[in-house]
Parts: C-alpha cells; sequence; structure tokens
C-alpha cells in the first residue's frame, strides 16, 4: 500500500513535493491545501484534487503524511504545531535561531495526539546539519565550515529589489575559492564574513534611474552586503529572464580535524552539493522523511523529531536486507 | 559516569581506538585484550592494564563496549558473534560480500543476550554507505560513484611484496581527476574500471633483481593491476621510509540525480574524505558509534545493527537540546 501524502501550500516547494511524489514509487498524492481560491490553483497530478485548507482536517483519515510547505516566518510556527493534532507532518522550518522554541510547541502537539513531526527538514537546515553532526562526533578535537553557495539567495534578491530605481534583480551568494582551498588544505584559518562569501547582484534599473547612486545602496546596505566584496551588475531584463530565472544553489559542510596521540594527523570530511533547483531538492529530502515519518508513526513513536532522530534506514524504501547487501 | 570501553586486538586499529578514547571526555579506556603475551604488548594510557584474550569474559561486568580489532578474513566471523554474548560490541568488518552472513550469525547470538553489536563501523563500510543510503533517498532517479583514494591499499602493497626479486612496497590507489570532473559535472557517464582509478607502486627492488620483469609482472597480475593503468617507480628503500611510511587514505562518494516533473533539474550530492591516517580515522568513527550502542543498550535496545540503523543523535556527546540549538 502507497503512502498517502498531503501538500498544505503550494508554490515552488509544493510543486517539488509533487515531483518529487511521483519519483517515488512507494508514495501517492492525495490532495493539495491552499489558502487561495483551489479554483485557481493548478497542480501537474491529473485526478488529484485541490482543497481549500479549511477542508484538511477533515481528511484526516485519508493522509499518512501531511507536508507543510509555508514559510517560516509566519506560516510554519502556527500550523505545524496545529496540524500536528491531526497528522503525521514534515516541514522545513528554517529560522535556526527559532528552532529550539518551534520544536517544544510542535512536540507538544504531536506527544499529546501520538503523531510524528519532523522539523526543519531540508538542506540547510538539514543534510548539512546532519554533516555538522556526523562530522563533530567523529573529530571532536576540529573545526567546522559552512560554505553556500553559488546560488540564489531570495532574501538578498528582495533586499535589491527594493532599492529606489530597481526595476528587478537577483542575487547570487559566491565562496571565496582561496578560503576554501585553504580549509580543505587543513590549514584551519579563521574566517571573516568577507573572508568567506562575495556577493553577485544582477540588476535591471529603471529607464532614467541613477546607476551609480543604486550601485553605492546596494553595497552599503547594512546586514545584507555592507559585510561582503559585492559586485553589482546592470543588465537588461530579457538578459535576467534569460540568464537568471533558474533557483539553483548548494555549499558546502567541511569540518577539519585532528587524531592521534599527540595529534599528529590531520583530516578532511567534505560534504557538498551543487543543486539545480533549490526547492526541488529540499522537496525531495522532505519526501524521503516523509517515509520516515509514516514507519516511525507505525512503530508507534510519537513527538517532534529532527534529521538527527531518524535512523537512516527509515528513508529508504529498501529493505534491511538489501540495504545491507547493496549499499553497505 | 564514563563509557567504559575495552579494546580486543591491538594493531593500528587498536593503537587508533586508545587515540580516540583519549579524545572523548566521556570515555575511559578500561582493558586491552591481546593474543599476544601481555608482557610484550606497551599501549600508550599509563595505568590501564593488558590482558590476555582469555581473560576478557572475565571482565564483562567491566566493561560498556568492547572494541573488537581483529581482521575481517578469519578474527572477526568468530569473535564478533562470541563476544557479543558477553558484550555491546563494535566491529568494523569490511568483506562487502560477507556482511549479511556476518549480520545474521551476529544478530541471533547478540538478540539471546541483550547485547547491541554494530557491525561494519568505519568509512567504507560506515560513512561511505551512509553517505550511498542518504543519497539515493532522496534521489530516486540518479547514478552511484565511489571513488577510493589518493590512499594506500594494504592488499595491493602486499601483493607486490610478494613478487619475487621485490624487498618492499606500497602501493596507492589514485582516482582519476577527468572521471571525477565528468561525475561533478552530471554527465552521469559510464565508466570502466580503468577509467576511474590508476595505481601507482613504490618499488624497492633487491639486488641484481630484473626490474623490467618487476615490472612487467606487477602491471599484469590479474584482479589486482591487470585491469588499471599501473605506473612502477623504483626508488631506494630509505626513499621507502622517508616519502611512504604513512597510511593516508580517503575518497569521494557522488551521487548524480534528477528531479522535476520531467527531470528537467540534475542535483550533485558530494561525500569526500581526506585522511592523514585511514586506522585513526576508522578508529575515531568506531568511537563515536561505540557511544550510540552504549545508549542503545541504555535504553533497552538489542541485537545486530549497521550505520543504517543508528540515529545520528546516538553519535553525540551532546544533549538533543544543544544540538537543535547549535548543530541544526
Amino acid at each position: 500500500m502507497s503512502i498517502r501524502v498531503g501538500i498544505l501550500g503550494y508554490g515552488n516547494l509544493g510543486r517539488g513535493i509533487e515531483c518529487a511524489v511521483k519519483q517515488n514509487a512507494d508514495m501517492e498524492l492525495v490532495a493539495v491545501f491552499t489558502r487561495r481560491d483551489p479554483a485557481t490553483v493548478k497542480i501537474l497530478h491529473e485526478g488529484v484534487k485541490v482543497y481549500h485548507v479549511d477542508e484538511a482536517v477533515n481528511m484526516k483519515n485519508d493522509i499518512d503524511v501531511l507536508i507543510l510547505c509555508g514559510g517560516s516566518a509566519t506560516d510554519l510556527p502556527e500550523q505545524t504545531k496545529e496540524y500536528a493534532k491531526y497528522f503525521n507532518v514534515v516541514d522545513s522550518f528554517d529560522t535556526h535561531a527559532r528552532i529550539p522554541e518551534h520544536f517544544e510547541a510542535v512536540n507538544e502537539s504531536a506527544v499529546k495526539n501520538n503523531k510524528v513531526a519532523l522539523i526543519s527538514v531540508g538542506w540547510d537546515p538539514g543534510m548539512f546539519s546532519l554533516n555538522r553532526l556526523y562530522a563533530n562526533a567523529i573529530l571532536p578535537n576540529g573545526s567546522d565550515y559552512t560554505f553556500w553557495g553559488k546560488g540564489v539567495s531570495q532574501g538578498h534578491s528582495d533586499a535589491i529589489r527594493r532599492v529606489e530605481g530597481v526595476a528587478d534583480g537577483k542575487q547570487y551568494t559566491v565562496p571565496v575559492e582561496d578560503a576554501l582551498r585553504r580549509v580543505r588544505a587543513g590549514e584551519n584559518p579563521k574566517l571573516t564574513t568577507r573572508e568567506m562569501h562575495t556577493r553577485e547582484c544582477y540588476v535591471v534599473a529603471k529607464e532614467g534611474a541613477d546607476k551609480a547612486r543604486i550601485e553605492t545602496e546596494i553595497k552599503n546596505m547594512p546586514n545584507y552586503f555592507a559585510d561582503y566584496d559585492t559586485t553589482v551588475n546592470f543588465i537588461s531584463e530579457e538578459e535576467l529572464q534569460a540568464n537568471h530565472s533558474g533557483i539553483p544553489h548548494g555549499g558546502f559542510v567541511i569540518r577539519s580535524g585532528r587524531t592521534g596521540w599527540n595529534e599528529e594527523n590531520n583530516h578532511i570530511i567534505e560534504y557538498s552539493l551543487k543543486l539545480d533547483s533549490n526547492p526541488e531538492f529540499t522537496a525531495a529530502v522532505i519526501a524521503a522523511y516523509a517515509r520516515a515519518a509514516y514507519r516511525m508513526s507505525k512503530e508507534g513513536m510519537k513527538g517532534c523529531k529532527t534529521v538527527f532522530d531518524v535512523a537512516p534506514a527509515y528513508l529508504s524504501p529498501v529493505s534491511g536486507e538489501e540495504l545491507r547487501t547493496h549499499l553497505l
């Protein structure tokens, strides 16, 4: 029998979940829920209905795992704890600083209602976090480095577009090659914000706008750009559409650490991602963890969990015997 | 209270475990067991005794986890199932093809005696296996690539030393850069054995030996070298000692896979290790899993497990709250 999946919220991530469900033969999409008028939301699957979000709870017996695709700022802090009353849920809550309080709220609700709620699933938090944990446990004496990119930062792109005279814009976060090289060489460098990443902006100026003023304003924007070496490239709207409409991302998690009686040996553990589509990859991770949530719930587990709490075998559709034979 | 660790077998791996225990503040070395005369075995810890292996069972109440550091060919198939009767155990059984039968035998013994037995812990099998599993679960539609090196292969070095006229030798397995590049570029190439790795040999010839014959014999050795592009470098014993006495290793596990409704997007997941000391890194992984074995046993779990069955949080000395706050 298939794992019956519901999607709540249909933006880039929700669409990515749809694609991931299609690729996983043991999953089946049952329903998509939206806050918009369902008639206006066109999904990819034929024969699967779009419902208003108010109808979700009525379908609690038809769905094994509900995947919450809202934003971390205001949606998920309300939604995850609410829907964990009725469903096993997975979210991709990614406001690192607020994870502990989110965990507590969701845990209370999930424990009380015998549901499994997996939070902060994706790649950072998510796969990057996992690799930080494994590498720290293996090499207690060492240093962690996380580099992001090359990839599109939605927040920084939004910030550019708020500058007066800007019609459109995209921002790429780019890791500094020389910093990566030094970390990989085991130098354990102390790196400033500026030494780790640069920021590349592609900006479409409105007609007659003062480009020099736009460039200065972007480069000196506190928090977003002031602490980085930032380049601003003015291009046409056509060029932006043609060359910068994708949502690629990725990055590197590296731990460099020493072993030996006198710490004479160095080791580098590196995990990296190069993603054509940030939301589709995030969705692919979530789909695997939806399988885990379903199985853990079947085994009687309950409460809020993160990727740290999920034994890897739960993620795979393949049996333990097959995993040991083919992947170990 | 510390986790009380015992080591059975004191070669490179056992010595590595000693170093790892020293780095983990929550662990304590209680005893080392050897098949040799204990008086002849000098360990690094002061105040820790070396016992004959026959005394191990008498200390079953003094040891929380016994780490088995024997070889996979003949030692571990006997030892792991035997000691799992009395101890929580961890081994690094690495004969991939025989893992299923080893698992069954150890599982029977561990279940019957309420012990946790973690087998095949290290980096391959071990961390590489984990990364294959995670990446396969996330990207069901894709290809796996494992490259090893640059590193010393003990088996191939032994093979060189068995050639007539060879006094000493070391063999490095080296991944082919161009193959790595093609995989990382998302080309999903089909690669032959020869296209993935080369073999570099450093050979000390006996006085008067026929070097041309030695080179030919090495290069044409079936299974070991015939399917590879092999280079043979003749050097002096002094040079071998000076430049090739380490045991470095490492490698790359890469999965390249596609997502999207029409599989329009490609993603590369890469995990790599660059290790100064193969046995010390293996030992560092084992130490973290010894912590997991101890905790899982405390929670009432039992039976044979692999890295696939261990939730990552068990590996870390840090609490769930701290992990969520600092590493997620």
